[in-house]
């Protein structure tokens, strides 16, 4: 049977792959990062001993809103990847997907990212922490005969979300009949939901794909779209006040991303509309309420 | 005063920067690598702590011949010049300058190396792990404040080379009076002798000139000209067998140095020939031939 080590499995992004890597037939581990701190020295060595994992699929990082991109702990989280790459390698393991970012991309005020061919340049450390950990990890796995594919992931929104982001302070203030201020949102992103960002992790895991993929919706849309469509889902699009923010630092007009690889060579795309899983998000924020005030 | 850290400072090509940063006015600290492990956790904040350097020379990585290019310390280097950099931006330090390689270039049959123009795709673990590296750095650099150069070393030879490269191999046959057997030694390389290495990257970390450049001589030669320049340095030409030895893997033709950035940013070139620099070389050689025996 396959066993496969996920990272960050806890984490809002992480925690979506474990359901669909059952479905495809993997024994999951997903240790919390309390009981196995990957930025401890030893920790990926003893993980890798202890569950001899045939597959890794790597999304812990530091990930903590307005922090990250920025943060020196991104020089830990390139340490930490590579020593738990090796000690895979080493324990025999086949196959690993780790997660990048569509911020290793060279960000244009309108970028359209594609794999291999959109320039990397990141502008950020969060980006280039990534692409360097990219460049090293993909020379080491062909090397050390790892199957190695590299998700770059773009903009995430749904359960579990940090509160400060967009989509969750949006979906959090409406449950609560509250007003929700945000920027004009004209800028146009590619949004997944988080369930669908884990279900094509899981399937790139399982493809055999190799190199860089980006795991996104293919269909991009201005922000305001989400926050629209998290207003009609509530039921209280009047407690939107769309452009009560003033514009935050220049940011492009438009990210987006090539799905080709993805859809054709992975097989998934999602199956549902942003306005479908706007209302899977609101559920999920309602029961969320409840549950905290319950 | 300035204070630097000089990591491999004991080795082939570190040891040749010491004197020189002493005749830029440096303070030097050069601690020897067996009682400055940098592949240690903990070794690069203890160094910091102790020697609180300004500046930082950082040559240190895997260098054993026929195996650097492809073992998995480049990982662990990786991780200790993280440390390192980390450790010496928050310790204070302020100027940087790194080693990187000319492997770090996409390597077509004959390659014009150029700083930022000529495409950076390495094709070995070695070049992988210091482009990876590069990119971070420099991103984490910018950020924190310290100004940082990349040093790109094309092909060194001279004294304390491993005696199982090129010219060690040739200069040490040549003085015990042997015949040395190579190549046919068309390809066409950017030679540099270990102390203008040296002088070089002395040169750089004092010139504050900031990013990815070449450090090299800028005279592209075929390797026979160096072979042939060795013994006639020797007074021994008819030792040498030159072609005895059949062409290896596919290596290409040309590869050489932009060095416009050294020599009119960093005002840097070197002042003697190939051929003076092959004469100090068996220069070496026969005092170390002599030391060995005596």
């Amino acid at each position: 049977m396959s066993r496969v080590l996920v990272t960050g499995g806890s984490g809002f992004i992480g925690r979506t792959a474990l359901a669909p890597l059952r479905e495809h037939g993997y024994e999951v581990h997903a240790p919390r990062s309390r009981d196995a701190d990957l930025l401890a020295h030893d920790t990926a060595a003893r993980l890798i001993a202890e569950l001899q994992p045939t597959h890794l699929l790597h999304f812990a990082w530091d990930a903590r809103p307005g922090k990250y991109w920025t943060s020196p702990e991104n020089l830990a989280w390139v340490e930490g990847s590579l020593r738990l790459l090796r000690a895979f390698a080493e324990g025999g393991g086949t196959r690993a997907v780790l997660a990048g970012t569509c911020a290793e991309y060279e960000w244009t005020d309108s970028v359209h990212c594609v794999e291999g061919a959109t320039p990397l340049a990141p502008a950020t450390l969060y980006g280039a922490a990534k692409h360097g950990l990219h460049t090293i990890a993909e020379r080491y796995a062909a090397q050390a005969g790892v199957s190695l594919a590299w998700g770059r992931i773009f903009f995430v929104f749904g359960p579990h979300e940090h509160p400060a982001r967009l989509a969750s302070s949006v979906a959090s203030a409406l449950v609560r009949g509250e007003p929700a201020e945000t920027g004009a949102g004209t800028q146009v992103r590619d949004f997944l939901y988080s369930e669908d960002l884990g279900a094509a992790f899981a399937a790139l895991l399982d493809s055999g794909v190799e190199g860089a993929v980006n795991v996104a919706s293919g269909e991009p849309r201005p922000i305001r779209d989400l926050v629209v469509a998290l207003g009609e889902a509530a039921g209280r699009p009047d407690l939107l006040r769309i452009g009560a923010r003033p514009p935050g630092a220049a940011e492009p007009a438009s990210i987006t991303a090539a799905v080709d690889r993805l859809r054709d060579e992975v097989g998934w795309r999602p199956a549902r509309t942003l306005e479908q899983r706007a209302a899977d998000t609101i559920a999920w924020w309602r029961q969320a309420d409840t549950g905290g005030r319950g």
